[in-house]
């Protein structure tokens, strides 16, 4: 599979999914995925969830600028690179991130994330 | 070995010979790594190299502000998520950047560069 076209519609899926419902991002991750979020270092899906579940906000919104792609790692799998903006409810001003995945093909024809790293881009 | 470690010494090293003397980061690269940079993407350790010694600048001076990573790919592989500003020579402002890199260790006991993938942080 083309990784632009696997990293496009994983990008597209996973915002979407973390802005209307963070719970279900859980299906995207392995008990063996990792999550670097600021630093903290998480691992396994079920941790995973309740990180981004618990975050200090409840609504919020990512505009995604750029998504580069390479592949890596196990034949199909693919890093995906992100940068963009999140608008949290209530506030005026969007915070820029940076985000990179590591996507790993699942023998069902899917992909899983590996790993994740977030970082917001302190001006 | 620890990846942290890893990536820590990986850091210091590649912007230090970024700094000092861009055409030695070619020993770092194989013919089958990719860089994407700003979206323009290169294959190839003759090719990458090309590519950063032709940018549009002689003298810069990156400064590291975060550095993440985890472990991922062929065991032993390192993936190192980059943040920090780079100062361009005769310029006042710095610019922000993000960029990551899957280290794959050789046989020699050393790592090469896979995957490097770079973006300036618009503001």
């Amino acid at each position: 599979m083309d990784p632009d076209a696997v990293a496009k519609a994983f990008v597209e899926h996973y915002y979407r999914t973390f802005d209307s419902n963070r719970q279900a991002l859980g299906g995207l991750y392995q008990d063996g995925s990792m999550l670097t979020f600021e630093g903290d270092k998480i691992q396994g899906a079920a941790a995973i969830v309740a990180k981004l579940t618990s975050l200090p906000f409840q609504q919020c919104a990512h505009a995604i600028s750029t998504v580069d792609c390479q592949p890596s790692g196990p034949p199909g799998g693919v890093l995906v690179f992100v940068s963009g903006s999140l608008q949290l409810g209530g506030e005026q001003h969007s915070l820029k991130f940076s985000q990179m995945f590591h996507l790993i093909p699942t023998p069902q024809g899917s992909f899983y994330v590996l790993n994740d790293i977030f970082r917001l881009n302190y001006a």
